[in-house]
């Protein structure tokens, strides 16, 4: 599932508006009902960001991965519902109606899902609660930055970081200034452990400043990592790889520029082109 | 963070016992003591699989991009503690001491971090609950497949995905029979959707044969990738990406062969380098 978007793409020294296919990313409130002592209850389970389609088959998988059904005939039923939301006119909630039977780990249920915790998207089920936790903070400030800096900054991280050329398998998120040096870059297998490593060491050394600064970080964009470096008030991120469609709404709601897709000769735009000067 | 490991490297034509270094994957456990009503109150938060190092400057990003803090400042200390653990030797568990202030916003905790929810890491904190859960199931399956199978894999799923080609930013999964033929696939932002999508759709189809499959996937693989496809005991496992030092454990004790960095010429066999047969 994909969107078109309009895009600002700077190719081979010159800038063109266009539209580029987006894929959707959007919340997946999972939920399971089943009964016990002879009464059923229901559990929300987890949030996940998705891309919609599929929807029931990503909780089957879900549930019989995660080992809360031993067997996917012990699932009864599988449905959508709450409103339609987003500009994809989706339901975003699921409930799947487990059999009462023996084989459904209520147990682990509990253990795993109610006492434990919560990775960076669980929790937060849209736009909105992001909402009520910016609308305290100005917007994001934004440098002048230009189209040499943009096209080195993934350059400049990759030369940087220890560990990708000995493995080939890590993430990294890099803090430069407007000039395009680079003032702090962390690494780590998982892409919002290596923001959240690099947010926290610049907030510790008091580095943050938004006025004179951007983000890049290797990889996709996707609502999370969105999200952290807005809690910074840094209003222009960087990515390698393609933005999801939450993504862009993300940095759209909050005046941010987004820019993905950075090559050898070329950069996609996505968000707030009129501002972002890149001469 | 790294560690070596024997790998069984393919590369124009011939097989290599050699060493390669593979960037450290290990859990996480985030916790936070803070002061209510003049009592002190520890809360379990997260669980994150991350690269050890800069775990303090992790904790810090976590708790002000979830905004549990307003500012760093009101981070009074951070203290790793626990058993040193995993061949890396490091303590894998970590509590932030917040200021007792009007800053800390304890009924954001309790919303997002108790009442919610869990992503797929979420809620496993080893290797040895993955062990639990496999305890009852046979090792898994394999068949044997060929160079030319393995190395073609990737390039079917990339041919086969609809929506790569035209948004660039989204990850698949394919279910194989051992003659390389294309059985499933599925797509998602998220790797982890993908490959729950898959699952899911395949075992609600009959389409799971252990003795005669392996699943390629997008991009890198990590613990939770590796986890999902040990839940339906198919044995083989591909990966375009690099492995986490995690994904290969967890490959290696339950006896899954798991293949990575599978280009034109050339991959990498990680584990069950006796087993496999790639004629």
């Amino acid at each position: 599932m994909n969107s078109k978007y309009k895009v600002l793409k700077f190719n081979y020294n010159k800038f063109d508006n266009v539209e580029d296919l987006i894929s959707i990313e959007e919340p997946l409130e999972i939920s399971i009902k089943f009964k016990r002592d002879d009464k059923w209850e229901d559990q929300n389970l987890s949030i996940t960001m998705r891309t919609p389609g599929d929807d029931k088959d990503l909780v089957r998988g879900f549930l019989f991965n995660e080992q809360i059904v031993q067997n996917i005939k012990d699932i009864e039923t599988i449905e959508s519902y709450g409103e339609k939301v987003g500009q994809y006119n989706v339901q975003n909630k699921i409930l799947a109606t487990l059999n009462n039977s023996k084989n459904v780990n209520i147990s682990k249920i509990k253990k795993d899902f109610l006492t434990n915790s919560s990775c960076g998207v669980c929790g937060k089920s849209s736009l909105d609660a992001l909402e009520i936790i910016k609308k305290d903070k100005t917007d994001s400030d934004q440098p002048k930055i230009t189209k040499q800096v943009i096209i080195h900054s993934p350059n400049i991280l990759k030369t940087n970081q220890s560990e990708f050329s000995k493995t080939g398998g890590i993430h990294a998120s890099g803090l430069f200034n407007s000039k395009g040096e680079l003032i702090n870059l962390r690494e780590d297998v998982g892409r919002h452990n290596a923001l959240d490593k690099l947010i926290g060491n610049a907030l510790n050394n008091d580095q943050i400043r938004p006025k004179d600064q951007f983000i890049t970080c290797s990889g996709r964009l996707n609502f999370e990592l969105v999200q952290k470096v807005l809690m910074t008030n840094i209003g222009i991120m960087i990515g390698v790889g393609a933005p999801t469609s939450l993504a862009i709404d993300l940095a759209n709601k909050f005046d941010m520029t987004l820019i993905g897709f950075v090559k050898k000769d070329s950069f996609n735009v996505y968000t707030n082109n009129k501002k972002v000067v890149v001469n």
